[in-house]
């Protein structure tokens, strides 16, 4: 009995932390060669800055590529990959962000990944020409979609099945969400992040941004 | 005479891409440990994204640190600089982004290097609590200067020579220019496009980024 006394807080302390930490969704970024940066790094902002109102971090936001070397965006920066595609915490949201339509062509493996692990997290969203790649991967079938404005008609004549559409900064079929062009991708994000904790937290992170153009 | 009819082609081509060249500007992006990922990558986006009339990059943008070791920004981003303080090319533009005020605090060679760099180059660019860096360096004394929304009260009563500003994207004091949070690194260095090339290219270059927002 003694020994329960002391072990109480201990067990209390290790049910809030679990708490705390169950309710942090696992953001995964897919980043490859020539990755466009805004597209990724807007939404791994988004993610970062939301917080909950208990003020504690509500995601988790890390990178995965096909390996861990290092890798260039298109600006020419130089990222580490956090994780491979052979070893990584299972994503709850999966970004895609755009920069080379034609990424899956050559590499089925990377085909499969995406399938396999937009099938298991809750939510999937690609940014700007990311769209290609979800196409490819047949997840768009049926779905509306948009892409950079550069690329839509590109998009419709590839990828057929796809419900394209231009003139608006996201769409949202439940669990797939596509966004427009390179910066559209911080919009897109903050939907997400309304959609999962509400209008309220989605403000509050984008007035933490300063980003005064998300209403 | 017949070599010099051979030559001539190459002497030519030579000499218009040294010209295209030329007019690259150098943007030089300080970042450090700690660093907050969209003040800097939207700055980088927005000058790799701006092209000339004659369709060539107008910049020519890289990352700059105190060594070249890997560098993890405020999402927990790994980063490998481009260049050490000690060894960069010339920047023309120089950018400061938040993330740590308090960065010169223990630095006296960064902060050398900031004022040298800032006083050779054509123009300085703080981005969010990156004014606060400026500030320290006693470039913003007598200068209308703005920050991260939640940090202007704090950098007038730490540095009252600065004119602070508040409820504006960015200030232009000339060759120093500063913006507010967060995602106003995109706004203030459009700006600076639109400053140094014109509105035309700066409104091209928000286009191709789905910058609906930039004016």
């Amino acid at each position: 009995m003694k020994y329960l006394l002391f072990l109480l807080p201990a067990l209390i302390c290790l049910s809030l932390y679990s708490q705390a930490d169950e309710r942090k969704l696992n953001v995964a970024i897919l980043i490859y060669e020539g990755v466009y940066l805004l597209d990724f790094t807007g939404p791994a902002e988004v993610f970062s800055d939301a917080y909950l109102e208990n003020e504690t971090q509500a995601f988790n936001v890390y990178t995965i590529a096909v390996d861990t070397n290092l890798i260039h965006t298109q600006t020419g920066l130089k990222i580490i990959p956090d994780y491979s595609i052979l070893d990584f915490p299972k994503p709850d949201i999966l970004v895609i962000p755009g920069g080379n339509p034609r990424l899956l062509k050559s590499d089925s493996a990377l085909k499969n990944w995406i399938i396999n692990n937009s099938k298991e997290s809750k939510y999937t969203i690609s940014i700007c020409t990311g769209a290609f790649i979800l196409a490819e991967a047949g997840l768009l079938d049926s779905m509306e979609a948009t892409t950079w404005h550069g690329a839509v008609e590109r998009l419709k004549s590839i990828y057929p099945k796809v419900k394209v559409v231009s003139g608006v900064r996201w769409t949202d079929n439940g669990k797939i969400l596509t966004t427009s062009g390179v910066s559209a991708g911080i919009d897109g994000s903050l939907y997400l992040v309304s959609k999962i904790l509400g209008k309220g937290i989605a403000d509050k992170t984008a007035k933490y941004m300063d980003y005064d153009y998300w209403k």
